[in-house]
């Protein structure tokens, strides 16, 4: 997967009563959990993000529906589909990202790591992608 | 209300680009949030909770469809139905809880407090029923 991403399995607590999953910060999130938000009724031909964080962490799971996650660098981009609630997308520093094709009522879970800041949003593209190439200069990428 | 319970009113953004509700800890959620569950793919006709916790403090919301919350004192209880994402129901320590009517695909979100820990639950109405009544002798209910 692209730089800064990877997909999290969680653990699901499944039986008669229904399915739970539970993520406790620092365990099954890689950091304290500050901030939690969620979208929904969203569009399905709505595409939104369209930025990227200086320092912010993310973990984002479609807990219900399904949404397509657009992870771009300057080098490299790839496309997730999040469709399951066991299932995790971190989204670490300098990493563009867009949301599209919004399915069947889809809300979208994000856990943060730091309570918003404007200032820690990149949103512009050309801008970002400068910044993106010093930042990854000379991690390999 | 209920003693240790009320219902929370969150901001939402809503746009031509959807809807989004942040919860920030220690802000819009009175507590840092240790530990976020979600609970889906329940039965209609299934009832679950059935517990109590010693000091655990909680904020419940249904981001997706609806589902019934059943709060319970040795003194009072009441019905709260939760079906808008931009309304949580903090549900403090010493408070029983059962959740039934699960409607339309609904996803209960919690956040809680603390990690899980099975020490901090009573599970037996009886054995809640006895220390609820200590615990709020002299609280005025």
């Amino acid at each position: 997967m692209i730089i800064n991403t990877r997909v999290i399995e969680f653990s699901c607590h499944s039986d008669e009563y229904g399915s739970l999953v539970a993520l406790e910060s620092n365990r099954d999130i890689p950091f304290s959990t500050k901030r939690v938000y969620y979208i929904y009724e969203v569009d399905e031909l709505m595409r939104r993000g369209f930025h990227s964080h200086n320092d912010l962490e993310q973990v984002m799971i479609c807990v219900h529906g399904s949404v397509k996650i657009l992870l771009k660098t300057p080098f490299e981009e790839e496309v997730i589909t999040l469709n399951d609630p066991t299932q995790g997308l971190y989204v670490g520093p300098m990493v563009w990202r867009e949301m599209f094709d919004w399915q069947q009522d889809a809300v979208l879970l994000v856990l943060a790591s730091e309570y918003y800041d404007e200032n820690d949003y990149i949103r512009n593209y050309e801008e970002y992608e400068i910044m993106a190439r010093k930042h990854f200069r000379g991690s390999g990428v």
